[in-house]
């Protein structure tokens, strides 16, 4: 994800998925989703890029929230790992930047449905 | 990603982002996918979940098709290294069985746009 | 790494750079390390793999203290990010099961010197 | 690992291992080193973190080899996969750069032993 502005700028991949933020700052973000069918892979499981993808934008928000003015941030890498199944409700991500250098932060989220935590992301993006 | 059975399945994720596979058998498979609006992130430029939604399924097409009758697979985890951003045009990821264990098989996934490679995915997956 | 039994066995690489396990039980674990001039890399910093031999090793304890008699671990994936460069002192490693299956558990190790966090793993280990 | 120049520079580390460079040049490298006792861990196999300090430092070998003078690189982070354990005999190393930005390079590194693939690396590092 590449973010230079605000969260509330147009996303249209976020939106066509129905992601949406609850809050950003200080290097932290929450974003959350309904599952849908529309998101669900062949065997009726929600999508584990659906779950990736709360993680690099929840990732990107977090980091954008802690830049400079006129400052971007790119994803450079993200490895995401797969707790639990889903099938339906609504999943929560938290995500927050572990440590920032000059050029490059390390991001870390987790992801929870409504009863644990489903997945952990951890991310490095370029800071330019 | 979980694939039960033959890749033409009814896959509601794959369908909304356009992601259609254009060969799979012997542990490798070829997908393909056109960079539309409805993907881009606020920046303008391919939100990078879309090429991580191909490296995903198309892991996952490779190993089922490489697994026997009853087999089911699963992703535990996936690492995705991203070498340049997309804006516009066809997408095609490569993916190939690079090592297969009893319960564990390991993939690599390779997506190109038209010029050049675009992203890396390496990823772990659960076969029951 | 894959340990079968009690962390105070025999851990030949283990002994060699010096790691030592200050605690483990209920799936965390503590080692801790002293920076000596065999450990450095050609440029005069510890090498990497000192610390990712602590995380590697102190993530396998910790799943060990928590697994039950008969039962052995296995190191299937490691991912590792380095924050900041280190020179001398002591290191120290808090490795912890974030999730555990039945067949697959996943861990995270947090690195610190004297005066900061200075690198995080996550892995994967298969438990049988 | 950090390196800013010949490869045949003392490297402490590596050479506690008995890690040696069969060749280097053009953004790949060759590494070797022979199973010892020194280098298992508690249940008498190969410790993982020498083959990660195989990938790891053949990586770094690989792409200083492809920088221009005066510039140094360090790793940002890398993940690692293990297919096989290795009890005894000599493994190989085969690095390179599979992506070369001006301020990141992303390489991957498959490691052998005599007779199959027993690893793989794919690793992100900084360009200064």
């Amino acid at each position: 994800m590449t973010l230079s502005g605000a969260e509330d700028e147009k996303n249209p991949f976020g939106q066509l998925i129905g992601l949406q933020f609850a809050s950003w700052g200080d290097g932290e973000s929450v974003c959350h989703l309904e599952v849908a069918p529309a998101l669900l892979n062949p065997n009726g499981v929600l999508h584990g890029a659906v779950v990736y993808t709360m993680a690099d934008t929840g990732m990107g928000g977090a980091l954008v929230s802690a830049l400079d003015a006129g400052q971007v941030c790119t994803t450079v890498e993200i490895k995401i790992s797969y707790f639990r199944a889903v099938v339906a409700g609504t999943l929560r991500c938290h995500s927050r930047v572990i440590h920032r250098g000059k050029r490059i932060a390390f991001l870390e989220a987790m992801v929870y449905d409504e009863d644990a935590l489903i997945a952990q992301a951890t991310g490095t993006f370029a800071i330019r």
